[in-house]
């Protein structure tokens, strides 16, 4: 039994460093490299899929809104063209890069607020869908089970791929606990770790309320941008590995 | 005799409008689209791509320095691996937007500042060379002749392509008069179309002090952001076909 | 009686041109320039200054969202410290830009879809309030009568100034008819001009379905955008002047 | 005898931190806080002017080119209306912060490519000359002794501040050795702080063949950057009030 681990990378911006990619790289199989309009300068994404190709991991695009001010996390009322074209652009300069590299772009995950607005949002939803499709109808689409994108995507014939996120609390519907909420976030290694064997073995965790939902992920998101976040993702993947899983790419 | 004509497209921003690429893709063999660091939003360059994949003009990347601010006419002094970086990711940008619109990039051709600098500064010229060559090592470079950066380019390899400027007198040494200078631009079309011609069939033309000077022109630069300009490109044009020449794209 | 008109002004960026501010200066009482974040080079801003300066026009600051490629029309879900900041950053640079011209920023007039959000978003309005309250206590706000905005600056002791658009049809609820509704935008320059003078006269006039309706206008938006509009302004303007109304600043 | 100490704080973006400036403003008397066309976001310099106006520590205007991927540290070729509009335009804006945040830009001081530029370079230098003219002549300018930028200040009637750096090497000539030569950059706190009461207390120091030149200081600028770098400004700071002299603002 297979599982994949991803990861945001390449999300620095000149000189501004963000997340310790060296060491998140050498725990995912599968990077989501920022493309430029949420965060990553040229000469970092380039670096980026340099050392994502030479530690063998899986490049995908992690495509954001236009808003380097906001990191991608502020909900932008875009106009579908735009949000297409803008989303082209972003996937062909990161393609390009990867290129040069000696990789490909093998995947496609929305960031931040693009993200989040296209659980629900129809419309961008749809734009996100139609600008993977018009780039590259064989790429995959990573995004949040049960989501309006992952709908449309099936819908428009994308292959999905669903993920969990390792330090995340989850309702009792299988979505995930807000933020706000205390509880959200999880932050003992070895609880996440048992928690995603047995998510990855039988399908299901223990909901906040102690109920336990069905929740399907063909992949796991971690973190890098602190030392603990690091150090779960590694706790994560080692009891994956004890458990006989194989840690490897949904590509 | 073949002759290809080039003009700027795709440098509208925004709400904000640049040029009537729609008149000039009626005219031109070749489309230097913008890629978005000094001018082009992606829903317009989408759409310059798609307009002139529809007109049968071959699409360039017009690459540049980051400066939208400035329209990439100011010198700015890149580190090297900073300025490949943020023209491979231009590069990979609009090939990407091309290939959406049924087309490709086929030729480079630096845009403002960055094209003045590298007709003699070494370490940039170098750097656009090696972001050529590391992109596609296939694709055309357009050039001023006599450049720093034609020659470098020919040294890696790449095909040159020169280029002249329907609207700009020459130096007797076969240089461009500086803007600064009286004279420096040409405004009558008849005088220009008949100038071209002459310089195409002879490879001659007349520098500002009288003199007969010898010019290499593969490809003649027109101008699409007055009505003027238009009308200009679309004389050169007739007079060009007029006299037996084919108008065409040098890839 | 007194009426001012205003305008957005300072508009253009870099290059990229954008108005026809030199004719609208002629027109107008009030100035709506641009601060930079939509719209508006440092350079555009200070002439644009120096020229209402000139032309005895007052200046205020037209603020808006950071989102140059959209020009500010499009709504972001903004954090209320980074918006009130984003707001205070731009009353700033253009109070110094004003200064430096000899005047001074004497209201505040938000753009494009922060105007169009603050009429009933309570947290983006009360960002508004709290920057200018912070800013200078003494800045009247311009805004759309019966506005959440403009409920809350009266809250907040702020002067406000109820704006009325001389080139769109109203509803029997006194709101403006959405410009994707038929009729919504009047092009008939007589018919505007007569309809305005109404309005102020009598602070009435006919909505899209006959009926009269009452709206308060203690300043009149023209358009300088094209040459119709500002012909559109000057017939609204000769208008109120013959019918022995004074055509100036509320400040 | 006084002596300042002075440092870059504000110099976060969004998301992306940079620089310890709780620990920072603990040690200087000077914050040359950014203003956004290099760093700063205008959420981090309103909280930057709150935090140095509680510690008491006085605001300067650390201007710098239109450059935020190049965090202001590569020249670029201006045209001197451009530079002026764009220094305006940041000292209104961090005057405004500062105003809000109760306080006042006291000082200016050119940042990264801009402050090296103006060692010679007259244009540009020029440009800064009036910039501050303009917007508020009574504001001293903070830069190197020697340079063109302070000798242009000087003769358009400025006070001006000469600052020296507290890890750099000089040459005999009394100017910085360039940071790709050895030895440039000085990492010993204990030496460091010995050189510059030195400096302060007998205006010399020891070149770095050893000889001893003349240097004017009115400012020492220290470093926030690095847990090393605070450390040896406080350093700095200690010895200069254990050799008896008063730390203060040269304001």
């Amino acid at each position: 039994m297979d599982i994949d681990l991803n990861s945001d990378l390449g999300e620095s911006f000149g000189t501004w460093r963000l997340g310790d990619d060296a060491a998140v790289l050498d725990v995912v199989t599968s990077a989501n490299v920022a493309c430029g309009f949420h965060a990553g300068d040229p000469r970092t994404l380039l670096s980026t899929c340099e050392r994502a190709v030479a530690a063998g991991v899986v490049i995908g695009a992690q495509v954001g809104y236009r808003d380097l001010p906001g990191f991608g996390r502020r909900f932008i009322d875009y106009e579908s063209a735009d949000l297409v074209a803008d989303l082209l652009y972003q996937l062909g300069a990161l393609e390009g890069l990867a290129r040069v590299a000696g990789g490909r772009v093998r995947y496609v995950k929305p960031h931040g607020a693009l993200y989040n607005t296209i659980v629900h949002h129809e419309q961008q939803a749809a734009a996100v869908v139609e600008a993977v499709t018009r780039f590259d109808a064989s790429l995959p689409v990573l995004g949040l089970p049960g989501s309006v994108f992952l709908a449309a995507a099936e819908r428009a014939g994308l292959r999905t791929v669903a993920e969990a996120f390792v330090d995340r609390a989850y309702t009792p519907a299988g979505t995930l606990v807000s933020r706000r909420e205390p509880g959200a976030v999880l932050h003992d290694p070895d609880l996440v770790a048992a928690r995603m064997v047995r998510l990855v073995t039988r399908g299901e965790l223990d909901a906040i309320d102690g109920s336990v939902v069905t929740v399907r992920a063909d992949s796991l998101c971690v973190h890098g941008d602190s030392p603990g976040a690091v150090g779960m993702a590694r706790a994560v993947r080692d009891a994956l590995e004890s458990a006989g899983l194989t840690v490897r790419s949904f590509t």
